[in-house]
């Protein structure tokens, strides 16, 4: 689309963020309840849209343009379309992120200020094959009162169409649900514009592969939420338990390989006794082990672990800070001192003791519903759950209150917390 | 400084803010104090040096290649040293904004997830002819356990260098405190370096004029934490006390004209039946009054005020949200319905009601201390204290719990906050 359409799209998707960011918690809820009806009675047209994609990709397959992990992400069964109903039901159930008062401060007699959770504004969405994160992403959106533009992969452009269709269908038969709340757009200069419009658009969250993430992060101005790289890692102390480190790698690195949680580099303490067991144990496990320095900051999703053995918990430490995407990093000892101090110097999102790195996830946390997972240093970092989409104002109510009389020593401040 | 020898100052601080980031409160308490009293003891030295800045700033000025209000800036007297020294020593007595509890929950019997607040990394510190601001800025990185980069104004640099020195001595003699966790440095290249180093700098933070803060966040992908202009609205509603209208806007716009939290447009609801004499008192206050639509996007720092009418509530919003610099705006208003209206839907960092904009700061908040003040939609919005120097980490303790267990459902998650 030309940059002036995408504008005025932009335009309209600002001036709906500023009506959503209003609208009471029953009347998004009620929204999110009628998109999951409305996707649920239009399952077949969805699931036929769906066909249409996955028949022009199956070519793509065999010409080798498209990997066999796409084509399956592109798909959607019957658990999937599940999921994604029960996922909107989810979010509807989950307590209101905007509106909570912060903080609550008397600046004096009759001066009162509060801090209030508030939405960010528009968020743009730009995602790969998954088809099921647009009912995800818009569910997330209305709930946290942000308006969104999405952008899919478009090998899903035919099912995305139809499930943002559906939707906007239930919206406009919620009454009193603003309008350009959600929008779509489909080609690489959309792309472009949103990455180029930060006046309009407020913070960027991708959901896909490393080079997407990379790409986009170094394209934009825009507060980008995200990971690039899951390089984690697990450093088996001296005095680690046996038992446990065999369990904890094993399911770090077989139970979902090509998840970013999973672990990449195992460090081990060069006087952990059990250490030759440790790696005969993970060789049955079909964990493929390497151990060159090519290795350190390579991300293999698969059942490949490198390796490297290290002569203290001070070089495990620096190993990690220089090596580590900063996604999620774990120890393994008995020592509550080694841990400690791992916990406090790895610079991580998540620092982990005695524990699997695949814990790192928004429902796991108990979040109820996931953003994403972010390694940034400001605003919201490891898994992300609704209050990641909000930002907060202050409110402050008085009776005529002017800063003269303070500043000449007529009233004073008496802070207090309410 | 070429771009290599850069590379190596910005790697330094990254090391050092790992160190600092595991300090004690104590420690680092220690080394504010020792730096108040350095500064103390070697105040000639400083004025000294601040003196031969002013020397040279003298003759830009008679050039007209430096304004008076910068002279004024630079030069440090009794009162602002006092303030230097007592600004440190208040800042050392501050709750430490690191190691904070944000968060503790059982995901599962033994496996106890901590969300503790830390320190974001290494700041770049960019700003303009105040000297004073380098000591401020030095003890709020090192109260929240981050390392700094700082580039002072050219116009100050002696000033700069000793200050510098002198803080450098004194965290030199505080025993087991880091090094290079306080840089400076001097040229236009090496803030060209600080902003494309993204690697090493985690947060930007401008304090100067608009059109500094502009450049910067034009020309960086690092989160840069500021606001460039500040454009704050005051609207007089239909049911407002005129008695309240003239004092907030007088305060707003008279009680320090060039504050970024000066009152810059003033709307008027046509039915306010004392409009008449709002704006003779305005007059008489020595406030010039202007009316034209250039008027609406503009920041005077000055005793100049553009007015409008407006026929509802909703088109001053309106007007705010299209106009606004998303700092602070005020509503006069004895209409309690209003003013929640007016709260909600302005979306700005400060939404006020019968108060004058000049309170939007953060000592009149009760922080203690302020970085800047924000107009970012993410991480830190508002009058930024100690706190928008920080980020969290999540911390997950368990007994060799793996993921493996809770997927088969042999385990179940039983979130119950601690």
């Amino acid at each position: 689309m030309e940059e002036n359409k995408f504008i005025e799209i932009a335009q309209k998707a600002k001036n709906a963020s500023k009506k959503i960011a209003t609208l009471s918690a029953g009347l998004k809820d009620k929204a999110l309840l009628n998109i999951a009806e409305y996707i649920k009675n239009n399952q077949d047209k969805i699931f036929e849209a769906n066909k249409k994609d996955l028949d022009e990709a199956v070519v793509l397959v065999e010409n080798g343009e498209l990997t066999k992990s796409t084509y399956n992400r592109l798909k959607l069964d019957e658990n999937k379309m599940r999921d994604m109903i029960q996922g909107i039901i989810d979010i509807s159930g989950l307590e209101d992120p905007v509106g909570k008062v912060l903080l609550k401060r008397q600046l004096d007699d009759g001066l009162i200020l509060t801090k209030v959770s508030c939405p960010i504004g528009v968020l743009g969405i730009i995602f790969e094959a998954r088809p099921d994160v647009i009912s995800q992403i818009s569910a997330l959106a209305i709930k946290s009162s942000n308006a969104v533009i999405l952008k899919g992969g478009k090998e899903s452009h035919n099912t995305n169409s139809v499930i943002m269709s559906v939707i906007q269908e239930a919206l406009n038969k919620t009454e009193g649900f603003p309008k350009d709340v959600l929008t779509q757009v489909f080609t690489r200069e959309d792309v472009a514009n949103m990455l180029s419009l930060d006046k309009y658009i407020d913070l960027i969250i991708p959901r896909g592969g490393n080079s997407l993430v990379k790409f986009i992060k170094e394209n934009t101005k825009i507060p980008v939420l995200g990971h690039a790289d899951g390089i984690c890692h697990i450093f088996i102390d001296k005095s680690a338990d046996l038992n446990k480190a065999k369990r904890i790698v094993i399911d770090s690195k077989t139970q979902y390989p090509s998840a970013c949680n999973s672990v990449e580099t195992l460090l081990i303490h060069k006087d952990f006794e059990y250490a030759d067991e440790l790696l005969e144990t993970l060789k049955n496990a079909e964990i493929k082990l390497v151990a060159n320095p090519q290795s350190w900051h390579k991300e293999y999703s698969d059942k490949i672990l490198a390796y490297k053995f290290v002569h203290s918990l001070e070089e495990a430490i620096e190993h990690i800070n220089e090596y580590s995407s900063g996604h999620t990093d774990s120890i393994v000892t008995e020592d509550k001192t080694n841990a400690k101090i791992f916990m406090n110097a790895v610079d991580s999102a998540g620092v982990y003791h005695n524990v699997s790195t695949r814990f790192a996830d928004g429902f796991r946390y108990g979040f109820g519903a996931e953003v994403g997972i972010s390694t940034n240093k400001t605003h919201a970092r490891g898994p992300v759950g609704l209050e990641g989409l909000t930002i907060y104002k202050y409110q402050l109510e008085g009776n005529g209150d002017i800063v003269k009389e303070y500043a000449e020593g007529i009233k004073t401040f008496n802070h207090k917390d309410l």
